[in-house]
């Protein structure tokens, strides 16, 4: 076995009408369903859409980082 | 009609006792009343006071986009 | 008495389960404990770890800035 | 008359479906309808939307400067 | 009463012969004519014309914030 | 259906001997080869490689965003 | 044959108990495992974990640049 | 004796109603009350606070660098 | 002959009437009459004058690398 | 037991005469004199002295990471 | 005659025990023994020595631009 | 004699194909041979070529400050 790991980042945009969290996690959950070992989340740009005089959908850029299987 | 819009971005800075979202709803609030058709914001800074070792309120920087009329 | 104040700011990761809003908290009760007088914090950064591909722990970096006693 | 003048910069993004500094002209122009005396640009930030594997509108955000009348 | 407030924040270049400061005093000055509340101020830039081989002019982009009255 | 969704954002560098807008539509019209749905673009560095005193090949870094199908 | 290529930029992050230089190393190895055509590479952050009082791995954020086959 | 130092950098936001200057020398005078071999300092932000259209108070943030004694 | 090269990175500001492309070129072309060896450009900034509410000129500051000789 | 911890972040500059490694090292070790449970470390940035045309010594400025007891 | 010009910016630290100002003014004269038309400057740092609880030396990095001659 | 001095700051890329400090000491070296006076060093960027699956070249991009003789 390996004593060191690499790890890949990936840049997922996420988006929710309720809150920054629940945009995060939907951009973890869709990213999940394709990689396994998503280990680490960073946000990097928030912002969004505006409907109406409020927030429409809050769309949440976050690096994601899992490890490369085998590494 | 033209085919190409042109945006303004300014930058308002809303505040809440309770949430960052309310502090983001609250800065689109007030530009909407009298700017029409705001579409999107960013985050630019999210802040706050401090009172008696708890937030006393989010400060959140947006960055707030909407069409100019006519363009 | 001085006609002028001067203040440390400092970094301190606070994490929660819940929310963003609870790992700001967590930052600015865990310093108030050492610290009188927190009376602003800046987000510098937001992360956190993913535990079966949900956000387990929020982390986010902030900046709490408190008046140097006695200046 | 003053010795100094005081000017204020504005961003405004200008798009175009042809080019870069079609979009910038198009934000000047914009502009230059109900403000006098802009007097410079600087580009902050390139981007667009993309429609059928091509580049569908170009959308440039300009900072602006221009001479407060009077100052 | 709303229990927050919105504020607003523009970029102004204020100038001088003189010093720094006294650009950023004739940045809010201007502003101060047209604003009432101008509340806070931050340098985002420091730059000049040269003449001579000396200063001409400091010219300082400056983020004056102000709160939007009636909020 | 969904009521959100997620984008994936990618690096890709196109180049072109001709002008920055020809390498950025060079770049998307690669990704388009493999991804649907490639929705907006964002300029992150704009070099180049120089062949006697003249521009051989403007290289554009682009962020390229595209909807995740499914989400 | 075309007259430009295009280039695909990933971020991995490699780790290493010796060296910056092994990280980055290990980051290239393992990508180079599926990818053909690694031409440059691009420190982004250089971190890593402590272990009682020394460093226990290096983490080196790398940008990885290939050229994307066919083109 | 060892034939290499280590330095520690704190923040500091020293504040001063006269200029520039002046508030950086309040935040070194404060923060060598309590360290020795403050060694260096870096200007980190300046802003200030607003009173009756003028400056109020300058507040300038500053890395200070010190020796760690012993080092 | 060395296995190594080394390279020197200079920042030149080019002009043009008509387009970006034209100021980088412009700023390679002066450049290349004094260095041999021009290799590379990045471009840092794009900013210009206006002249009745149109771009008067492009100015765009670019870094130009090139290697030095006998290294 | 807490479910949650709170970390500190410090900036510590870390010199040696032989690797940008050993300053690290050098700077986590002096740290933990005093504090226990560095986790972990983050490059900020490394210079260094010159002398006689070679590297003197490198400087690495390290955030270092660490929880606070009892959190 | 050129309807361009070209211009190159160097970067120069100038120092003084009195201002920033003065720094500044000193870096522009040491750079114009050698080199015509400067014509602006922009401040890229400011930092300094502190001797006694006191600055000892400002040193502001300033990037000045001069045209190139004949351009 | 001056109570101040004045120094240069210029950009040079050193590459090695053993170590990121060889290519620092190797661009020290080259600008040495025609700079007296290098009396620092700053690390901007790193990053090299790849040569099948590993590092061929590390390139290291340095600021080198000297002081302009004289001042």
């Amino acid at each position: 076995m390996s004593d060191h790991h690499v790890y890949k980042r990936v840049e997922i945009v996420g988006s929710s009408k309720n809150s920054i969290e629940d945009a995060i996690n939907n951009a973890i959950a869709e990213c999940s369903k394709n990689v396994r070992n998503v280990e680490w989340f960073e946000v990097v740009e928030t912002r969004g859409h505006v409907v109406d005089g409020k927030v429409g959908h809050y769309q949440v850029v976050v690096k994601l980082g899992f490890r490369i299987e085998g590494s």
